[in-house]
């Protein structure tokens, strides 16, 4: 028998959670169960502070992770950890804002804390705290991130400078193609009978979707280095980021639309329904990758202290510019405008799950 | 005419928010506007970590607020500040995840910002981030606080010893009461023609649940004191509080039903009702009143310190014991059992909109 939160209480949900086995972490002095929680920073650090939202019927639908809910704290965690990544940081400890319906089972919630608990083990970060409230229906879970980077060292937005490579880890699209084979089923137009994709495509564009990559490593590693001008990451899709970047760089952007990364599973699912790659590429949404700035003469080391993790590689894909606005050039060398798109919850129909 | 979020849509909503006047801090290096906020926490003092939701239909109504949304705001940043309060501290940044649906005026929102940013500057701390999501329906606030307390000097709820008083500030049972006006209208029993409640107390009462008083300089008066020995808030109701603190260190209690201090107008609006003020006074929530555990030849200057603020009193409502259990002692001396109530969110039929 399922037991549902309203048979357990609040209470009694918090008094489970809490009882479960934490990581150890010489830094925090009070976790769970008091009004508040009592960590100690690192000495010398500054402090990077973020939270990320997913919301069920925004970010995802349930039926999505039945079966592997820790998936979903996995990635609730996950898209917090890109943050952090984002600005050459290290995270320390999270708190988890829980809102669910009372018919929930206790089973999912607790699969949801496992993969949050798991990421968190795994990245160095400790749960410490959180609020659990009702909501009349949904599931929403909303993380709050506390960071760490040597001080004054971490990586802003506003620095790139014209000249400078845009340079990207992994690839882009596929996430998006993963959406469109979860809202779909097989990525068919309603309607026709046209041969399903691979299962070997959607099971990865479906993988990329719930699991992002975590590039904690990757960040750490160029961090190092010293010779970034910016970094940011994508989780609001490539064009967007480049744009804002750009923006608060106060430089403009030429990418090159061959230069973009595309997994062949993402050209093959696209190529399906005569789509090209490129747009989900360029728009995205929910693609925790990191995005560079730095000097051509610098590509080389960063391109090393990457590819030495054994995980990705970084690939410049167009070049900031002192000319201002952004720009798209296409294989035969013609010059568009880079799209300016990437999800917004507020704007759309509601009855479209998306990215963002 | 009204503007809606979805015609400003996220990005738009961000920017609007990025550009109001921000408090000046100069312990932040990167406000709102990049992956993470940046900022320095104070040297040689430990970090407090709390969040807490406030979910329209759990717990309030939009319309309680129309015509003065800044009130959700401070109080959403209230039950925060109520926290880092009860462990003896002092609070430093906030991030707000907003989640809202399509059709929320913008004009609204702005004024929860007012609020919340105007207690925000009152309280010391500043507002360094945040997420918005849409939601289908419905409104919600998610605050996550950074406070800060000297190293190792956290008040916890563990220290309780047998033969401390249970003193409180402030009075209870009014943010019930106010409860109850807000839902009910006038308090009445329905169908019957009563005399109403005076406005002026009613007002009161509805006061003290939309405007909940802030203990920071209480807590801090009581902290530098060095003689507390637990600290905590009572949001969840006095008799929970009391039963939580007696928990966690390993005590009993005895509450002096005739100390609990309780406002004149909550006890003219209860015997409207024919109810008994102490039933709200115990169970109630939505009170952010502080209570202490500290030696009985340590009050005085406790209450010296409370006093000198000139805003309430701090008030012995009885004493932790060796003996364990929780006991509630009447008029007449007869003991009985401390409540054991409390609002439970994943409990109780969702048309209730309750405190906790």
């Amino acid at each position: 028998v399922q037991v549902r939160l309203d048979q357990l209480g609040e209470l009694g949900l918090i008094r489970l959670l809490s009882s479960r086995a934490m990581r150890q972490d010489p830094g925090v002095r009070v976790g769970v169960g008091d009004d508040a929680a009592v960590v100690l920073p690192c000495p010398g650090a500054d402090l990077l502070l973020t939270c990320d939202a997913l919301v069920e019927g925004i970010h995802f639908r349930r039926a999505w992770y039945a079966g592997h809910p820790e998936k979903l704290g996995r990635k609730a965690l996950a898209v917090n950890l890109s943050d952090v990544a984002a600005m050459g940081g290290w995270p320390r400890y999270c708190l988890v804002t829980l809102l669910a319906e009372p018919a929930m089972p206790l089973d999912f919630v607790l699969g949801v804390y496992d993969g949050l608990e798991g990421l968190a083990r795994e990245s160095g970060t400790t749960l410490v705290g959180g609020d659990t409230v009702r909501l009349e229906s949904g599931f929403i879970l909303d993380v709050f991130l506390v960071g760490e980077v040597e001080s004054g060292a971490a990586l802003l937005r506003s620095g790139a400078r014209p000249g400078d490579l845009i340079a990207v880890t992994g690839d882009f699209g596929l996430a998006r193609a993963g959406l469109e084979v979860l809202e779909r089923g097989e990525l068919e137009p309603s309607g026709k009978a046209r041969p399903a994709a691979g299962a070997g495509d959607r099971a990865l564009a479906v993988a990329r979707q719930l699991e992002p990559p975590v590039r904690l490593g990757e960040a750490r590693a160029l961090a190092a280095l010293g010779c970034l001008h910016a970094l940011s990451d994508t989780s609001d899709g490539l064009s967007r980021q480049v744009r804002l970047i750009g923006e608060a760089s106060q430089v403009g952007a030429v990418v090159e639309a061959g230069a973009v990364p595309v997994h062949p599973a993402t050209a093959r699912l696209a190529a399906l329904h005569g789509l090209d790659p490129l747009d989900w590429a360029l728009a995205g949404g929910e693609e925790y990758e990191l995005i560079a700035a730095l000097a051509p003469a610098d590509l080389d080391q960063a391109q090393a202290a990457v590819a030495a993790l054994g995980r990705t590689r970084l690939k410049p894909v167009g070049q900031f510019t002192a000319a201002p606005g952004f720009g798209l050039r296409g294989d035969g060398g013609r010059l568009t405008q880079l799209p300016d798109e990437g999800f917004e919850h507020f704007r759309g129909g509601v009855e479209r799950v998306s990215g963002g």
